[in-house]
């Protein structure tokens, strides 16, 4: 592996093989097979989890890090063969290999343009920075995929015994003030393919995942023994689920149309998720999120508060999936 | 201790025992007693000093440190109950957890909302994250507190030899184009009544410390053989002081409500700490600011520049006290 | 040396001895000669390169470092004397001391005010700062100067074999949209002249360098056997040159007046280095920049992705001149 920028990128075996070095990062202190070794984050947008995560863990494995945030530096232009003659002050043709020169390795978040679904889901950012990056390259949340997520809800799942054949995986929209980037969504929904599940996309109309997005998954599913059906029917949906992943996104119909997206998803307020969603769930169903979330609009206090809520078990393996994609990486 | 949230919390003997811990860092430079160990600073608000001295302090004593701060990340929620549909992104009751279950310790800065006096008083959120941290809790400036510049104070006052018993303390109010926070006037005030001292809150009518801030430190007083008064009257105040903390506050009669707080500031133009205030004070009276400090505002160059000044030595010990409490909260 | 501000303060045998330095940092990942020690890097200005390079080269050095950046503290006052009763909430003659007292060494990077060109060229913030740090300090850029960027260009001269006696470099002003500050083309003119090499300035009429930055390079080059002149005859100046190091610069005729500088460069469109630049050049005539660089207004497309460009390569030699740096100041 010379670089981490897909779940899909790594056998089942392969993710095994990760969850036990992530078990030795947890459980042994002493344990830092990184020392000396430098790790560059370059954040275009904004992180909490993931800065914090990236530099406890790899300090923990005894190395250290730097980070670069857009409120230290200047806007990064990601853009072929413009004139730079705007608001972008450099390229990420130069900044790229030049902080990768100083690493090991380096970890690039790059959100979507959110202008344009085809262009966005060619990822063109990640393409280009894996391309010109000289040492391996982490994936911090890209325009279509987030893989350390992925990776740490994937633990989690095993953390909780979710089965994985068998498994029914229920990722939801939910409701949110903004159109927010399908990131998240597309990895979770994948994620849960790749690990065996039925996966189950709920949505309202107008909210449905991109077709190559939704195909990846079933591709997925296709090797794994899983599927992978959409529908907008919650009662349906959440019977006999084992999670709920509760997500926000915007609609792909509406790509880059603040207001039409807005007009849309105006009259749904009953897509907070709520204790009564769970009725037709496993009594035991969990209840997943990736955070940053909203309360009392994504999810209700008495789900985050409640027993179901799993998600400051997912933050913390952020750290852990992490220290073990940097171990692969580095040691 | 599981917390340093409150100067108060600690006894005299405690805090004798810290001085000899940070006496130690400060002398033995190969003494890592943290190696291995994680911090993570969680800044609501900005910082220069507080940053600084943690990430060197922490370095110092062999750990590592990571930093949040509010240009890094997005805007966090401290209320409860509320429903997020506006300019937060993420509650504290996730995000605490979440960068506490990367670290071994945290610190937390979190000013005074500004709004209510009572609700600042009570200190909303530093209690809430106090709650939830499920690790040794810093408070690194909260609505009405400061320990960690009250300990470094105290290490100062130490420093300098200036009398628990019998030395007269000053804490004046000072000019400020701004109504600032209760924090440090509420801690200092505390911690020279908790040292013993004898102490004069000198300031302006209409500026007067809130009742419950000073009955605290009537109550620090009374335990260990010190006072407290309150005057307007400059030239008593200053009578035989050993010592005087210049600091600027906002009128707790107008809390909140800038325009009025300006208007009863406006005709304060001596209050602006100079040489002629020493006048009346023993010859080798100190000055002390918490600092940042607005030169020529809250006080003259000449005073800032001349041999009265401590607070470089005051800055400096805030490196020395943190490390002491991080001695004791991970050691 | 005790600081790092100038390289003219460096004998040709000091860089000789810091050149054998970096090149130890860079081959030996084992050498860690600055172990417990802390650097503190403070930027009043928006960085990349030099934040980075600093953290993971103090890093691999085995010491440790911390970072203050406008984004996460306030406004810093520089100038002396001063009533504070606006924007800047702390003196330098407070934070520089302070910061400098939780390290073992300081940099600072304080751009020109662009305001006034005799007082920018006194440097008086890097001549303050020099004057009141306790400890050694690095300039990370100031108004008129850039020894970091000037000290890792030598190497890269090196590197590539460029010969000192009888080299040709080309200080070559380039197309941008804004009038840039001086501190690149002041120090690099003054590096090529120390090292011995035949220098030429070119630029449009209107972009002179300042007199006392031509004087102060000439008199290197009397020293060291090179020459220094300027001209604005790019067929002239690129003939048998071995160097163009390209970099936009504000018009000092104009200094701190945006209007009359971008009318006098609104004409200048054929001042984007292109490869028909090159033609009376040497086949092996390199392509130098400072970075960040706007593609296809400083220096096309076509130039930096061809086989010219020592851009990374010089971005990269800043690591490790810095290193070489640190390692003598600290070791």
């Amino acid at each position: 592996m010379n670089h981490f920028t897909h779940l899909g990128d790594l056998s089942r075996d392969d993710i095994a093989d990760l969850m036990k070095i992530a078990h030795l990062a947890d459980t042994d202190r002493t344990w830092q097979p990184l020392a000396g070794r430098i790790l560059g984050l370059v954040f275009m947008n904004p992180s909490l989890r993931t800065l914090a995560s990236f530099q406890a863990g790899m300090a923990r494995l005894g190395g250290s890090s730097f980070v670069i945030t857009p409120g230290s530096s200047w806007a990064l232009e990601t853009r072929e063969g413009v004139v730079m003659d705007g608001a972008t002050a450099e390229h990420v043709r130069e900044a790229i290999p030049v902080l990768a020169s100083y690493a090991d390795a380096i970890g690039v978040r790059a959100f979507a343009a959110g202008q344009d679904l085809a262009e966005d889901l060619a990822e063109p950012v990640m393409s280009l920075v894996r391309d010109i990056s000289p040492v391996p390259l982490i994936n911090m949340e890209s325009a279509m995929d987030h893989p350390c997520q992925a990776l740490a809800d994937w633990k989690t799942l095993d953390d909780e015994g979710v089965p994985a054949a068998g498994g029914k995986f229920v990722l939801s929209w939910a409701k949110h003030p903004k159109a927010l980037p399908l990131a998240v969504p597309a990895a979770a929904v994948h994620m849960a393919a790749h690990r065996g599940m039925d996966v189950t996309v709920l949505r309202p109309p107008g909210f449905e995942l991109p077709e190559p997005v939704m195909a990846r998954a079933r591709a997925a599913a296709d090797a794994s023994g899983g599927s992978v059906i959409e529908t907008d029917d919650r009662e349906a949906a959440m019977t006999d689920a084992h999670v709920i992943y509760a997500k926000s996104w915007g609609s792909s119909m509406h790509y880059g149309d603040g207001e039409a997206d807005a007009a849309l998803r105006a009259g749904l307020d009953d897509w907070t998720v709520d204790e009564p969603w769970f009725k037709p769930a496993r009594p035991d169903c969990i209840f997943m999120h990736c955070l940053p979330i909203r309360r009392n609009v994504v999810a209700a206090d008495a789900v985050l508060d409640g027993p179901r809520s799993r998600v400051l078990g997912q933050a913390r393996n952020r750290m852990l999936a992490q220290q073990a994609i940097l171990h692969r990486l580095l040691a």
